[in-house]
């Protein structure tokens, strides 16, 4: 079923079903209020990650406090997708947009990794987290991507489960196209690493190529800055062997 | 031959040989003084969208002014990228990355579009050039982007040379993964086009799917931003019927 990109959609943290009235908290209430400016009566999407997508009614009931009267379904919760996007932390605008794009190519699991080229080492994981939110309320993913806290690479490698093919974004590839090797893949549990502004170091590339479950792909003749590559990489992942390829027609 | 991604890049508008000198502008010089702090004999790379990619080194001749003594060609000039890249503006912020983006996947020709749901009728051509040159000098491209006057969608479809595929990013489409169709067009010249946010209107959609030069693709399951669309559909596009494709192995 399509999402409806026309109707606003709100992440609550709470059970969502039939009939159910929700109390939005202060903020909610005042998004709902102030910024959307909703009225009396007025619909909007609600989902919490578990329960699927829910259209809900306004109800105003005082100056600062409002309601929220769950009324139907209006998609199934679908599931988590199965992508560990793995990424070297960049300035926090670009972060903030590299997060978001993230979720809206379908990520599941935000990885920060720590690399040499990294230049930032502080992560706000909740400002990662309050990203991955606004993208899925403005992109129709009903799953919340889930959030790690940041790992150094080689940490990463030693404990990445050796079953879930890790697409690596290689500067140093000797081709241009990645489709001939991310089309040889068969589907399965995947992972993807974007490298740093500057790239991986040498030594961080020949680790990578080390490991078998490693899959090195070129990303074209140009140089990409990182958050370009991010949407570039997740594009093609995507197509090939993630879910816009196994999920098939739209159902 | 690939580009050099660790020494900066500056473009110039004047004649690149051996053994030229040449006086930058006042701004240039100020920003190789001031922002990339350049001393006395530093070398940068130099490309003005027709000579190919110079080595230079910098000659502080007093407090404001330098020159820069051309050393020597470090890459071929490249040809202008026969994507004719047609966006719906957006707000000004997303619109600079929108144009960066663009530039560093390859597109060659940059022409805004309005449509029925285009936000931003007043279009800043000379600010999409200065995109377009900052993201050129960023990643490699050697050739300059044309940028063109914003036409209304009915003109650019009158005006569009018929033997040139138009990719359109259609959300009303009935399956998720784009592959299959661009992978059974074949090369020639082409042009993409990506609608604002909100999307194109049911009117525009039926107007681009009666045009023969036109052929729809989804861009998956989940909604897109217009700025995230646009990477997606480039990378998808450059990887089957683009550059990144029928360069082939990089020379």
């Amino acid at each position: 079923m399509r999402a409806n990109y026309r109707m606003h959609r709100l992440f609550i943290d709470a059970p969502l079903g039939g009939g159910e009235q929700i109390s939005p908290p202060a903020e909610a209430a005042h998004y709902l209020a102030n910024v959307l400016r909703m009225k009396d009566g007025n619909e909007i999407l609600l989902f919490n990650g578990r329960d699927g997508e829910w259209k809900a009614r306004l109800r105003v009931e005082g100056k600062k406090r409002v309601g929220l009267d769950v009324l139907e379904e209006t998609r199934p919760q679908t599931e988590h997708p199965d992508l560990v996007y793995c990424f070297a932390p960049l300035k926090q605008g670009r972060l903030d947009y590299l997060v978001q794009k993230a979720v809206e190519m379908g990520a599941g699991v935000l990885q920060p990794v720590i690399t040499q080229h990294t230049q930032v080492p502080k992560i706000g994981i909740e400002r990662i987290r309050a990203n991955a939110v606004e993208a899925a309320e403005q992109c129709g993913v009903l799953s919340l991507a889930e959030c790690r806290e940041a790992v150094k690479l080689d940490r990463l490698l030693d404990d990445w489960e050796p079953s879930r093919r890790l697409i690596f974004c290689d500067e140093g590839h000797e081709t241009d196209n990645p489709l001939p090797l991310l089309q040889s893949l068969g589907p399965g549990p995947l992972g993807l690493i974007i490298g740093p502004e500057g790239g991986f170091s040498e030594e961080e590339r020949s680790v990578l190529h080390r490991r078998p479950f490693v899959t090195a792909i070129p990303l074209g003749p140009r140089i990409l800055r990182a958050d370009t590559a991010a949407v570039a990489a997740l594009a093609l992942v995507q197509a090939t062997i993630g879910d816009w390829n196994f999920r098939g027609v739209r159902e």
